[in-house]
């Protein structure tokens, strides 16, 4: 079969894809392995500053636990108090922001890279993704490239996110939609009222 | 921004909400890492006898695959001849139940807890999972905080339960729904005859 | 409660079901454990050749990442240029024909195991997976047993594939379905006018 759909033979990575000379991204991979998954959970400063260390912004207070896995933590800012959760990838062949007290939920993916399916030689890019800040993904929620989450957006367990969504709601499903808004016990009352 | 939807700086974990002091827990995930994740397939003797060392209920001919991961221990209760599959979460914050001769296949996820998004200091909470004697959760299905399955139901693969199911169905979809009853050979022909 | 749906202690292994005697099936887990999964991401002939020593067919140019897991590796194949990512699992109860060109991202779960759920002894069986030349998984796509998907179909990240898929199309969903044509540059114009 003569390739018209992809030629993977033809797939070349586009220069500095990944920021860093290839040797550093292999520390990073050897350190994770070997420094950063197998440390004890209670060891969280332990975590901030090996992140830090390969050129993550990470803030005061933020939550990481050890099975989180992070492509290239050199693309990767967490605002303060922010939580990451078990088994989180943090798929950063593009940027990921997560704002302050956001909460990353266990199994979620947030993937920054994708292909172009219309070229055969199957061309690497990435968009980045914004978590605001007070978002709550939950359990195993998908993110694509390119997403942007708007400020204190709950996203429901095993939600997959194609496009952007607004800031305070309640969203769900695959594609995620908007279900309510976010109700707050710190909001004013009239804002309450929404369903 | 001042928080309006989650100030995790004023979070705190509800007193002995782990039901065993933190030395305790510690040591469980390194048994749980060193012990038993590393043990060969055949050895589902070696790990019900762990589970069982850390306060588990598991019955006789439970089978347990190696990359099971069990939050609490002493919270779950397994009955006999149940399996629990490869890459299966146990997140057992609250009590999880799992009846005799149910099979909870691969990569399916338990989780009992959540946390209240109406409250910025984000309070954590559990509710107890119930798996019905004889249940099948096929691969990769997820199991909200809270919710029972009624004996013998089969959840098809990728499903995700967030309400009750009854007992003697087929259910599948996100949010799993009722599809028909679940036909079985040994069961009276008159049974058989629903579509 | 008398078992009318599931009696696991009646369950046996059908004889030869896994096609290697049980020491060699334990002994290429312990070589993935060992050998395969602690490999730096950039040897990847050093993984062909060690899925080649137990029974794979695997064609020249292969990528294949460190955390793949496969069940039983002398029952798949894998052509040339083919690309399998991070995290994917290979589970070949049994065979798994993946062509070449093709790409299966990170997380997607080829499933080739089942169980009569009529049948209180819940038997197991096995169905082949056929993933055509050219064809993409995105990311977390399950694959049901049995299924053939057609060569170059792009099939949409998180969705599950329960019946087969033409060739030539996009499709996406749970249950995945085609959503239009897919186009590419090296095909004549008129092809590329559908929607």
């Amino acid at each position: 079969m003569t390739p018209p759909y992809q030629d993977l033979s033809r797939f070349t990575m586009p220069e500095n894809f990944r920021g860093r000379p290839g040797w550093y991204v292999q520390l990073w991979w050897v350190v994770e392995a070997l420094l950063f998954r197998p440390s004890p959970q209670f060891l969280y400063g332990w975590r901030r500053w090996l992140l830090r260390a390969f050129g993550a912004t990470v803030g005061p207070g933020v939550v990481i636990r050890p099975t989180v896995r992070t492509q290239f933590p050199w693309k990767v800012s967490i605002g303060e108090h922010a939580w990451i959760g078990d088994d989180v990838v943090l798929y950063s062949l593009g940027e990921i922001h997560i704002g302050p007290h956001a909460v990353v939920s266990q199994k979620t993916y947030l993937c920054t890279g994708s292909h172009d399916p219309e070229d055969p030689s199957f061309p690497i890019f990435s968009l980045p993704i914004y978590v605001g800040a007070q978002c709550w993904l939950a359990t195993d929620v998908y993110v694509a490239p390119g997403v942007t989450i708007g400020a204190g957006t709950l996203v429901g367990a095993r939600s997959s996110v194609f496009k952007d969504l607004p800031a305070g709601k309640v969203c769900m499903g695959s594609p995620a939609r908007v279900v309510k808004d976010r109700v707050t016990g710190s909001v004013p009352a009239e804002k309450n009222e929404h369903p």
